[in-house]
């Protein structure tokens, strides 16, 4: 492996002057600190499996992917040639007809979610934004950014949206527009909102104007490599759909895809350009490293890989039940999830294991870099400190 | 220097499998073009002479920043800390006093902006945003997503907004509180809006109701640097100020600071957590490893290294103005900048030198990673380019 200070550039022009001790102390110190941290990463979806080794010579370079990662750019330091092949792999495993959608590379859900809530509200300016009260907590900053109409749809115990709710409240708004936000895969529950119920209601209720944007975070790349999905591409009428890079597959900094159909993107493009402005991206200047980070990572493990590694996910999910089962404690996961859903546990067990709660439920996701002792070592945790919580009821 | 495959958690978890040999030759070969571009990189405002090299130990690990970096995060793989100290630093160096701002490290200059201009609207959803023909592309987009009222003022010829156009807009919009994006140092000429005429202007149509946002994505961390800076900072009267990381100082991937007063901040995220989201930032999940790349070059190269970094910069762009002018070519700067502008060359050498042009002119900017050879290349290119274009009326 090349090392930056072998790169060629930089002989050339003046070096920067190293860290003071005090600060590469600090780097150092700081460094240990992340890897005990990395030993109890269990509750986030991130996967920590990552290696970067064979791209950081690029880290020498300016890397911009200014706007269009399918237009052309003056700006020649960019590595749009392997975006645009990280949003071909997305586009065929999201179930895109061919040429029919657009997409590039984000910084993540958040900005996935922007970009398609963004495309809906163009498409349709008077148009109710409808999610559950389990989505992602970002959603409600989202609507608020772009001025949306929205409203909050009550959510089954299982974490999908409840479907009656949903059915009565798209009924007496059916003036405006529905833009309907679907979860693929909700944070605490990693539930999968019925894109056939969803679809079949609007039918039901003749509703053909309408939106609908999936956010997949985590399962929009475990659903493709599963033998019976639930319905969660563009097959089953999604208009766009934002997926996190830094999560199944796994990155040091956050990222992600979205994909839209490329007719709602084109629309919206050409009233963006009537007011000056050729970029369709939210950021502008986007990062140039993340789209290699994905490239490599997809070259890497293949097709074949993923499917591997999807299957593999779900065998420590169900050691995990099994363990939890074992020592008395109600653990689940939804069908072609990896998120282990149990009961909630003292703040110390939480906070020694990075656990996000919420209400009286917890959960870990069995990504590739948790082992079967980390999962023992919580089971017992877990299991001792509800015993405890339970003591004084004796 | 440690190298990421010498990280112990790597050895803890399955590895991954190396690049494909023919990935690894796309990955070699897209090395050796970035190599051959970064020779001919003088027409974008990023300095190339940055290096990564102390921190990428830190690539192994999935370093996130949600949200708030002065909250608390269960993510522990966090780098709250140095983001915290950078902020510090722009605050110092933007002139906010004490206490009174809070901000956050961003994805680049569009994030930052559409920060500032989202808290605008909150505080004032009626208002409309004013700016000038010469500000960057997406200040459109910025208004197109927050939905936002706007009115584009004229330019003056050298860059700087047309202060009449804008009284007289102000003038016959007085029912409505005015948003000014001002331009702190323009993307074409380098030009500076005088904030304190439009202070004065607002002061004298008696508007009292007002929010500045200030665009410093290059000069916001230049002017910090001379003896007679323009009006730039929040002594300056702006409400919030965004500024590039990668511009300036330089960074392998777009990234930058938004700091806004804290009471504006405030009033959003009361109501903002109405509606559920305690988040105060755009992104939610924020790249972490940024705030290292911006805390290492600066804790690198210090207060004093940064002022004579801009002060080589203007000898570097005096050099080049002196060449044009002895080549017989109008070149020119704007005081403390580094955007030296002269008149526009043919296509050709705007491509092989990375320039972007904008109606008659184009520039370069005098950024550290640029030698007096590259410089004398372009003055040469350009001279024979315009030479060749005047031939026919000889």
């Amino acid at each position: 492996m090349s090392t930056l200070a072998s790169c060629e550039l930089l002989a050339g022009i003046p070096a920067m002057p190293p860290l003071p001790a005090a600060a590469a102390a600090r780097i150092e110190a700081f460094t240990a600190e992340m890897e005990r941290s990395a030993a109890s990463f269990v509750g986030y979806p991130c996967s920590q499996d990552f290696d970067c080794s064979e791209i950081i010579p690029l880290l020498r370079y300016s890397l911009n992917n200014i706007g269009d990662p399918f237009g052309e750019s003056i700006y020649r330091e960019n590595t749009f040639p392997f975006e645009r092949e990280v949003i071909a792999f997305f586009q065929k495993h999201l179930r895109a007809p061919a040429g029919e959608t657009w997409g590039y590379t984000t910084t993540g859900g958040t900005e996935g979610n922007l970009y398609g809530l963004y495309l809906a509200r163009e498409l349709y300016p008077n148009g109710v934004v409808y999610y559950s009260e389990h989505t992602h907590y970002s959603a409600a900053k989202i609507v608020r950014v772009l001025g949306a109409r929205s409203i909050m749809i009550r959510g089954q115990e299982n974490g999908e949206i409840d479907y009656d709710d949903l059915r009565e409240t798209l009924k007496i708004h059916r003036d405006v527009p529905p833009i309907i936000l679907a979860n693929i895969g909700t944070t605490m529950h990693g539930a999968v909102d019925d894109l056939g119920k969803i679809r079949a209601m609007l039918k039901d209720l003749a509703i053909a104007r309408h939106y609908i944007h999936a956010d997949a975070a985590l399962s929009g790349m475990i659903l493709p490599w599963v033998a019976d999905p639930q319905p969660f591409g563009f097959d089953s009428g999604v208009d766009s759909i934002s997926v996190s890079g830094h999560k199944f597959i796994g990155s040091p900094m956050p990222c992600g895809v979205v994909l839209a159909r490329r007719s709602h993107v084109d629309r919206v493009a050409r009233s963006v350009e009537y007011v000056g402005c050729m970029d369709t991206t939210i950021a502008g200047s986007r990062n140039g490293f993340s789209p290699l980070i994905l490239w490599s990572a997809l070259q890497r493990r293949g097709e074949a890989g993923l499917r591997q590694r999807a299957a593999d996910c779900f065998a420590l999910a169900d050691y995990a039940i099994s363990q939890f089962q074992a020592a008395g404690l109600n653990a689940w996961r939804h069908r072609n999830s990896v998120t282990v859903v149990f009961p909630r546990p003292g703040p110390e067990v939480l906070a020694r294991w990075q656990i996000a709660p919420s209400r009286d439920i917890a959960h870990i996701i069995t990504l590739p870099h948790v082992t079967r002792a980390m999962i023992d070592a919580v089971v017992a945790e877990v299991a001792a400190s509800l015993d405890r919580t339970k003591e004084p009821s004796r």
